[in-house]
């Protein structure tokens, strides 16, 4: 590794901390440019620090403050909406190399862990002793937990467990001058002082850097049952999946995909579900009863047009389910180049979204497969363009505005959960309005007077 | 009524507010200076607004700012820490007539609601539609959802359900300069922008006033079941309820009363209850499979110690257990003046805790009486002193001291629920540290840079 010292941050880093703990060759720093939203800045960044620790990371904070340096957090860069992206002449702070989990209590249910942690391995060592870790975004086996807070990631389970701000008790942090705090407590109710856990949760890493994490983890279900409904249109699974919210269901996850994503996946893995309809909805409930909640769902999807219904035998035919969830993404980037949007729209709005989806898709000719977390009304239309082509070609961002629009006209929201990043700013005043939007950036300014973290994102 | 229009504020809101929305004669204004905690402030406040909209509150508030005057929101003025204690030379804004439940959606689970709504009658609203407000304030018969909102009001089940925070969706709200605002949504998910809903919930009413909110409702659980699990002494209560959050067992509630609390019962009501133990735990599943959950746990608590577990046959029979809970604080208050204290420690601290305070009554001669949300690992030390005193005694006060100090040295908080309000500004700093003391502040100066906006409270 060649230590480029031209730039005198890189001079003060270098004196200060030991040397694998910087990248600054272009080839290396070229690797945490992007994320995973597809969006390539025009250069590198500066240089990358890999601080070990909270006292490094403070210590690359505080160089970087007193020379104006830029500085983007970045965890596993497995967001989808730009906001670990890194343009020329910003410091990348990878938070990756602290990835211990450094206390867990299972008679308290809580564990104490680094930011780099990734989340599958906090719930595998919470398995271990009949707990999980509640909130389980699809990219669990690649995400951090630090990145998983700093956007308030969202996941299958998160219709009855919530999502990660429900599970965050307390957060360490370092401020863009360095200065390190404490936030938020290990018990699992407290009101002392503002909620700024809360308010670090979901802050896309424009307000402080996260060291440390007190997690609310929570017992493994005694029992599980899961169930797949096929449907003939995407409509009437939408308007299936609210009819079970409204008859007091409370599944642990909802998962909708569309005939689409179900073509994509049997050319992926060769299975037959396409044939089996034109949507496909897979619930699961948990906790004691819960093959008699499934059971109720089965009869109730049946009764609301579902055109058949599998449930799963066991564990490993509700995995397989799943399995469909899980590769849907992997299975629509091989028929193209995906822009995953996330719109959110109240419950009952999901079927009027899924039209309003269908047709955009059509009057754009721009094909748009979705996934739903029906439960949440979340919504994932996915775009799909041609990857040969330089750049996303303005009809698909004019089918997205769209998009947004209508979700906002039904009530709903821009990001369910992946965040605004650099993607989704244009449209951000009109979700928030003038007054909430200066009032955020006075709340920015409070923590970031430089306005050094992570500059363009998020506001 | 008598409008004194000698302050000029007085003179601007009688111009523009229809005359029954002013209180300013002082028999009517000293029924607005203090709230539950028991705190009379120095004199009465300056007078009392009554705004019926959110115009109307806007309106006071810009008058307010214009005149850097003081305004101390108050909903139904039920707090337990001073939050709503108005000296003189502040305005009272009282905001129990916007008391209108304005849109209730089963379909979405969710309510809008005015802040004056009192808490029963919104879950009452909800009961028609199968649905329930899962926050439960032992308060809930007179307190208000803005008051619960601004303090994160807990309740007896959040244990299994979440605090006040985790039912706000969205709040409307204006700024201290009058300006209005929304913040939130309608959608259970959604991450555009600062999670400011989060950090008004609790910000006890210094950061903005609540105007409307968002809340999301939940279904009525088909199935609960009720336990009453006696125990030699209130140690062994704890330390069972410990083991049963252990043993994966997540109740809805679990209410934990001690000896000294059961015979003030039965001092009030007539039962029973002392003589059957020395602390009882009252545990709720509810859910389907909720008999054999309930069924577990008894089982459990029999192997941990409880000398006798009752289950209720029926729903009445649960609601006379749950009634000895709700009956306790009047009980309490029959036998003096109660100084209701509201720590909370990591859950399986609780035997330590109460063995503290058992320890610290004694070395004070300090009658503490305990209830505990046992679950969540939130006491409530009750500190009974002579009515006829002017004063709580400076030796409840140390008792009350070494209370807190204990609380945090296991790792726990000063308030688990009822807010920092006035009394509790004296401990603040040693639970959140210089920084994010400093932090808030900062905070609180983005939102109402003039502190006029209940000063004196939280921070
Ligand atoms: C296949 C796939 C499936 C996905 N499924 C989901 C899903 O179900 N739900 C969901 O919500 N998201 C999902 N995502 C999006 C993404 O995984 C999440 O946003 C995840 O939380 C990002 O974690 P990360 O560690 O990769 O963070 P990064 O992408 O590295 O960073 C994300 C943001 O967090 C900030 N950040 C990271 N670490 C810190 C820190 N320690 N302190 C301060 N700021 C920090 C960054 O600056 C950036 O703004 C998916 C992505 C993929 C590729
Ligand atoms: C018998 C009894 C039992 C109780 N049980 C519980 C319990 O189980 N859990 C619990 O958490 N608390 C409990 N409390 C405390 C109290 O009821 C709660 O704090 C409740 O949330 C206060 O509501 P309120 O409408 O009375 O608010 P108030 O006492 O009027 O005000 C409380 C605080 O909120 C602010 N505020 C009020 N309305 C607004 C608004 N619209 N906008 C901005 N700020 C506002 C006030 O300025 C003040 O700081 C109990 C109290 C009693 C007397």
């Amino acid at each position: 590794m060649v230590i480029t010292t031209a730039h005198p941050l890189l001079a003060a880093l270098a004196a200060e901390l030991p040397p694998d703990r910087l990248t600054t060759d272009p080839a290396g720093t070229a690797r945490y440019a992007a994320d995973r939203s597809g969006f390539q800045p025009a250069g590198a960044p500066l240089a990358v620090a890999h601080p070990a620790s909270a006292d490094e990371t403070a210590a690359v904070l505080r160089h970087a403050y007193a020379l104006r340096v830029p500085v983007v957090p970045r965890g596993a860069g497995t967001g989808l909406s730009g906001g670990a992206v890194a343009g020329p002449d910003s410091l990348v702070l990878d938070l990756s190399r602290m990835n211990r989990v450094l206390r867990l209590s299972p008679e308290d249910q809580l564990a104490v862990v680094e930011p780099g942690v990734v989340t599958a391995d906090l719930d595998r060592a919470a398995a271990a002793h009949g707990l999980r870790y509640a909130p389980d975004p699809a990219s669990a086996a690649i995400s951090t937990i630090g990145g998983n807070i700093a956007t308030n990631a969202g996941g299958l389970r998160c219709a009855k467990y919530g999502v990660t701000r429900e599970a965050v008790l307390g957060l360490e942090a370092v401020l863009a001058d360095g200065t390190r705090l404490r936030t938020g407590r290990a018990t699992v109710k407290g009101v002392t002082g503002y909620d700024l856990t809360a308010l670090l949760t979901g802050s896309e890493g424009t307000l402080a850097v996260i060291t440390a994490a007190t997690v609310r983890l929570r017992p493994v279900p005694a029992e599980t049952g899961t169930l797949a409904a096929f449907f003939d249109t995407f409509a009437d699974a939408a308007a299936a999946a609210t009819a079970l919210t409204a008859a007091g269901v409370e599944p642990a996850l909802a998962e909708l995909l569309d005939g689409s994503v179900l073509a994509a996946l049997d050319a992926h893995q060769g299975g037959g579900l396409r044939e089996r309809g034109g949507a496909l909805l897979i619930v699961q409930c948990d906790g004691t009863g819960a093959g008699a909640d499934t059971a109720r769902a089965a009869r109730l999807l049946a009764g609301h047009g579902a055109a058949r219904v599998e449930t799963a035998g066991d564990a490993a035919g509700a995995e397989a389910l799943l399995a469909a969830r899980r590769l849907a993404l992997p299975a629509l980037e091989r028929t193209g180049r995906p822009l995953i949007e996330d719109v959110a729209v109240p419950r009952s709005r999901l079927a009027a979204a899924v039209r309003e989806i269908e047709r955009i898709s059509a009057a754009h000719g721009v094909p748009v497969h979705t996934l739903a977390h029906a439960a949440d009304g979340n919504l994932h239309p996915i775009l799909v363009t041609d990857p040969d082509l330089p750049e996303i070609p303005e009809r698909v961002w004019r089918a997205a505005d769209e998009i947004f629009t209508a979700a906002l006209r039904l009530g709903g929201t821009l990001t369910g959960e992946h965040g605004v990043g650099l993607l989704k700013r244009r449209w951000l005043a009109r979700e928030l309005g003038p007054e909430n939007l200066a009032l955020q950036r006075r709340v920015k300014d409070a923590f970031d007077p430089r306005h050094l973290l992570n500059p363009g994102k998020a506001l």
